[in-house]
C-alpha cells in the first residue's frame, strides 16, 4: 500500500465513523427523549427517580444481547456513562422546573 | 393517572429504552469495527495511533451536529467514553497480534 493510498482509505474509514457517532449521537438524544418521559410519571405519581434495580435490568439487556467486538466490561462502563448522563440532565430539568414552579 | 395506568406507561417506555439500547450497542460495535480497520493500516503503515487532531475532530463532528436535549458538555463526556474504550479495545488486540508474532 502507497501512502497516498492509506491516507485515501483512513479519510473513508473516519467518514464512516463521523456517520456512525451522528447516528449514535441521535440515539443518545432519543433516549434521553424517552427517560425525561419517565421522569415526568414518576414525578406526577411521586415515585422515587433513582431505581437501582432497574440500572441492573438496563446492564443485564446490553450484556445480554452483546457479541463484541467490545468486551462486557466496555459495554457495562459505556451505558454506566449514558446512565450517568441522562440522571444528570433530568436533574437539570427537575431543578429548572421546580424554580419556574417556585417563582409563579 | 392511577397506579396502574403509570405502571403501564412506565414498562412501555422501559421497553423503548431497551430497544433503544440494543440499537446503540450494534453501532458501539460497529464503529469499534471500523477503528480496528484504521489501527490495521496504521501498523501496516507504522503510523501513530494516538492522533490527538482527529479526536478533537470527532468531537467537533457530533457537537455540531447535536440538537438537544442532551448538552454540548453531555455530548462530549459521552464521546471520551467511546473513543476511551475503543482504544483500550484496540491496544488489547494489538497486544494479543504482537504476542502471537512474537511466538511464531
Amino acid at each position: 500500500m502507497t501512502n497516498e493510498e492509506a491516507q485515501l482509505a483512513l479519510d473513508e474509514l473516519r467518514a464512516a465513523i463521523d456517520a456512525v457517532d451522528i447516528r449514535i449521537l441521535a440515539l443518545f438524544n432519543e433516549r434521553a427523549g424517552v427517560v425525561s418521559g419517565i421522569g415526568d410519571i414518576k414525578k406526577q405519581m411521586t415515585m422515587p427517580i433513582y431505581e437501582p434495580k432497574r440500572e441492573e435490568e438496563v446492564f443485564r439487556n446490553v450484556i445480554s444481547n452483546n457479541h463484541g467486538p467490545l468486551s462486557e466490561g466496555a459495554v457495562r462502563r459505556l451505558f454506566e456513562r449514558i446512565i450517568d448522563e441522562m440522571r444528570t440532565l433530568q436533574r437539570e430539568r427537575m431543578a429548572r422546573e421546580t424554580g419556574k414552579e417556585n417563582s409563579k
